[in-house]
């Protein structure tokens, strides 16, 4: 593809944004373009929809229909489910009305399509007396009709897919998956539809396969898969894989469309492609930026714009050990501000007041919020108690100050003594009637930390737009290790699905990576974390984290392993883990932690409930978007007992 | 049968809760019983398993069958995946160990099987390279050994179910769903697979109706429908009629045997029971009680015991505009006393702390406390601001007086000082670099809404056992009149599924139907409900809620016919609400009232997200387990458009 196409077609990407362009000047854009453009080229609408708002999305789709009508492509295609908007939730059960407003959208843009095809995501009705009420549809427009409709056959529901919740999945019916596209046959695979190789995967979910049914019964010269597919740890190897795999396999190329943009909790990267006959990525677009794409499925040299930094390293490793961060930080770094931008941008809000306590998760979120929300809409309070050390006070202001955020200092000693007091009182009256009060509480640790969040939650009510962020980390969201309508509360959660040493790892990257280096201290990036709620009595200085819980490098490890490897703490014993590699650790003493993590997790469940929105980012998570414990199973046993035991319990009990 | 069998059981009941028996005298019970047992008594085992504790609900199902054993039954049934625990939330794909466990039990399970054959639900494996990794079985187990496994068809994966995350279906197999229960043949049915008959419904989920392969292919003399249905109002209305149509229609006896008891937010009111060949009832377990259940299939005259209060009455008449809550109203309070008491039971708690305000919301939670976990394990604490009238006050003293529960009053007018003090400084700060500050905020109201939670979260911090309970009702959680961090914080939600109007009956109900009449005061009842968390300055009285959204008779028919109907805007313009028929309603003041309404549930979804667990109740709900908004989605257009308007929009935009 000649090189000019893709600098003249940034224009288009700008007018997209901006709607600055007359008509007059896109006329001569267009006409600049067409020079260059080769006979079949089509376009990849890498776009950006909002859940359920059908206007909007008809709206966008309406003005990229248009850029492609005016350059004379042969066909625009859109992401699966772009009109009314992925992900959807459970809307659509309970509001059947957004189904039939998308449907009236797609036919009113079905008007406004010339003979350059349109290929668009839309939720159709089954009206079968069987099924569920829906379809996961695709509809092709032309000349002013819609030409046909596909629906879709895989219907994932597992992890953050809900497909078949609201989907009936339909036979694969090759025939009416194939549409002209100039002198081509191209075939429209949706999503899942392309995920279920019989040779690549090991297990498959499903027991047809639509790609090879497509191939094997209608021959068409290439396949366009229609995408909403979510970015996580270690994913794009997958993703990269299997779509090459499928290409080279079928001797067809394969057309991806992916989403752009965040929802919610799930964030989708771009990364839209072409894979020739050979399974070679011929094209790829951009990752995290709405692009208009313009792509020519037989040019071997498309433009080919990079992965997130780290990603193409391990492009065909994918089963690389995943506590190796490095590879995958510019990616996390994408993700997350993807993630809070559109947070914002889809309920409305526009500013963020977070607590700056000097420690590494609050400082990691405050440059992640600016470099989302930009500096003058982050605020950062440091609201020290009396254990707080200067050295946290002095981190918080340096941080603030090199990033550029606003900051100010609010102590909260008074709220602490008068919550104190009262609670003296409380207490004292209520042991009389309950003779159980513990001997050491984490009732003055939380009064702290609730103080913060009540200051925090304050400014959100008093400042338009304003949302509150909440700093927990993945961490000790497994332990718990975060305090309810505290440190854990807010209108968003940033962090939540990282580590603690992947967020280490993460914050040396940004100082490193982001156009101001080194806006985050050096020491807080060196101490050791620690919540300073409390005095360790054994140390008379504010209790470390790692001493109430465990090593971080080995409670990360315990949680890669049990999202990953649903290992048991007996599977552990008898692995080394990295963290052993370094520093032996006994075998009993391993054991204790293995059991604590399991503990605490069982008690934790709840807080995970009641966690606010956040990203997802890793390869696995405990966001209920993905994952949904109940909270009152807490008597799993996570280690596996012999059948004699169990045989002999029963007899003896 | 004979009614000494069921006078004799209620023992065996006592036993299976206490363990009091010696050997001896279980010996003596069981020859007592057997000179009144029919040949072909089975028995239905209505039992409370706990999720994921496998142990526990093993060696619960062995004292069961032990039972069964002495009694020479001809077969114990029990529920639905009653040895893996229901419901499994998603702990089944990250820990597969508990279903290698489940299955280890099972065959634990079988070595003390006589023949006197068990049937038990449980998590098989399915090891076959295509489909998801699990099965949701049922066991026949006998003499020893595993008789045989039946794979459930049908999985449901719509609102509170989830069957096809994890399970693959099976094909129906009838041959293999029959097995012989005396000198009968009975055919094993799975709970949804009992619930897709062509004739009784308009519209069906599924292509395949299993009662109906089972009978047409193998003529079993007799159904066995092994469930774990959860409660909802409507549902006992169409589950038997559902039952009893299929019995009828296909000439052959059903026995349905349900879980009871609460699993977090979900709760089983057992009611076991047999229909006849002519679609009868002719025996029916308790509703909320764990019964060892003994029936004759054959007998037309078993125990009935009675549905909750109301709910016979409407039995034939499931369509009944169920705004009319009297028939549901001791169904709705046994639902929710029974899920505080497994939820706190199946997490370890004890004890409750609450707000009382003088209100209705906390009154009713106070006294379904009290009834749930007894009055000395609740205390309620009055937490006046200078808002609060001497009225609040004294209902809530009055009301721990009459219902017995520990109380104490204490002033939170210092914690709102320091408060207001801080923020006064803070914000004239931050107004400086933030030019965007509310004229009109709700931060003093919600000040009072979280000092009261941080006393709460404080007590239940510092006493054993102790959780704070949420207030919050589902009127006030659509319109997300509720703060986050105040009074919608806690650690368990009793009524976040019941409407206003609805608590108002309930707690007349209670008045007039608990063992102590009248514990709630009369005024609480009679008064317009208010937050007393603000001055209304145009009454200069605290502000009542009616007068910050709309009248609640109103509200909640919205509120219905969403959920229920599915109605857009124009729907219910367009029809008369039972309100207008009493009080006349301008079209303006409806469309108002009604735009608000989505208005305010679009802002408020972010607040479900984040509700701690509460007992669904209703026919249909927002708690999480069963309904996901995006919070991003607030942009939907929940009013009608016309083509013509659609399309207009995009000529010009």
């Amino acid at each position: 593809m000649n090189k000019k196409i893709y600098e003249l077609a940034e224009l288009i990407d700008k007018d997209l944004e901006n709607s600055l362009m007359s008509e007059a000047e896109k006329d001569d854009l267009a006409k600049e373009m067409k020079k260059y453009l080769p006979e079949n080229a089509i376009v990849l609408a890498q776009a950006n929809p909002i859940s359920g708002n059908v206007k909007y999305n008809a709206q966008k789709a309406l003005k990229w229909i248009k850029w492609a009508n005016r350059l004379g492509v042969k066909v625009i295609v859109f992401p699966e489910l772009f009109l009314i908007g992925y992900p959807i939730g459970d809307f659509i059960d309970r509001f059947p009305v957004v189904v039939e407003e998308n449907i009236e959208w797609l036919q009113a843009l079905a008007k406004f399509t010339t003979d350059t095809k349109v290929i668009i995501g839309f939720a159709d009705f089954n009206k079968n007396k069987v099924g569920k009420n829906y379809y996961n549809s695709v509809a092709v427009l032309a000349n002013g009709k819609i030409e046909r409709v596909v629906h879709k056959t895989l219907l994932p529901n597992y992890a953050e897919f809900n497909d078949y919740r609201h989907f009936e999945s339909a036979l694969v019916e090759s025939e009416n998956r194939i549409t002209a596209i100039g002198d081509k046959r191209a075939g429209i695979i949706i999503c899942e539809d392309g995920w279920n190789d019989f040779d690549f995967f090991d297990k498959n979910l499903y027991a047809v396969d639509p790609v090879e049914e497509v191939v094997k019964k209608q021959h068409p010269d290439y396949l366009i898969n229609c995408s909403a597919s979510i970015t996580r740890a270690k994913k794009e190897q997958l993703k990269h894989n299997m779509l090459s795999f499928a290409a080279k396999k079928h001797k067809t190329p394969i057309v991806y469309v992916n989403q752009v943009g965040s929802g919610e909790c799930l964030s989708f990267e771009g990364a839209s492609r072409v894979y020739d006959a050979d399974g070679n990525l011929t094209a790829m677009a951009k990752s995290y930026s709405e692009q208009f794409f313009i792509v020519d499925v037989d040019d071997k040299n498309g433009q080919i714009n990079p992965l997130p930094k780290g990603l193409e390293k391990t492009l065909n490793s994918q089963k690389a050990f995943s506590l190796d961060h490095e590879p995958d930080l510019e990616r996390t770094y994408l993700t997350i501000v993807q993630s809070i931008k559109d947070y914002f941008k889809k309920t409305g809000f526009k500013r963020a007041v977070l607590g700056l306590s000097g420690g590494l998760d609050s400082t990691v979120c405050a440059v992640l919020l600016a470099d989302a929300l930009g500096e003058e809409n982050v605020f950062g309070i440091s609201m020290p108690s009396r254990i707080t050390s200067s050295e946290s006070k002095n981190d918080a202001r340096d941080l603030a100050h090199n990033l550029g955020i606003n900051f100010l200092e609010i102590p909260i000693g008074d709220m602490f003594d008068v919550t104190r007091t009262k609670f003296d009182e409380l207490f004292g009256k209520m042991e009389e009637r309950w003779n159980c009060r513990y001997k050491n509480s984490y009732t003055n640790d939380n009064i702290q930390a609730r103080a913060r969040a009540t200051i925090l939650w304050g400014v959100a009510n008093e400042f338009e737009k304003c949302l509150s962020i909440a700093t927990s980390d993945k961490s000790e969201a497994y332990m718990g290790y975060a305090t309810i309508n505290g440190d854990m509360s807010g209108g968003f959660a940033p962090i939540a699905d990282v580590t603690k040493t992947k967020l280490f790892a993460l914050a040396k990257w940004m100082n490193e990576n982001r156009k101001v280096k080194n806006v985050i201290p050096q020491s807080v990036i060196e101490k050791r974390p620690g919540a300073e709620l409390a005095i360790n009595p054994k140390t008379g200085k504010p209790l470390l984290a790692e001493e109430a819980l465990m090593p971080y490098e080995f409670l990360d490890e315990v949680i890669w392993r049990v999202e990953n490897l649903h290992q048991t703490i007996g599977d552990m014993i008898d692995v080394e883990f990295l963290y052993e590699k370094k520093t032996p650790v006994s075998k009993e003493q391993k054991k204790e932690w293995l059991e604590k993590f399991f503990r605490r997790m069982s008690f934790a469940v709840y807080k995970w409930s009641i966690l606010p929105p956040a990203p997802v980012v890793d390869a696995r998570s405990i966001n209920k978007t993905e994952y949904r414990h109940p909270i009152i199973a807490s008597g799993i046993n996570f280690n596996k007992t012999s059948a004699e035991e169990k045989y002999a319990f029963l007899l003896n009990n």
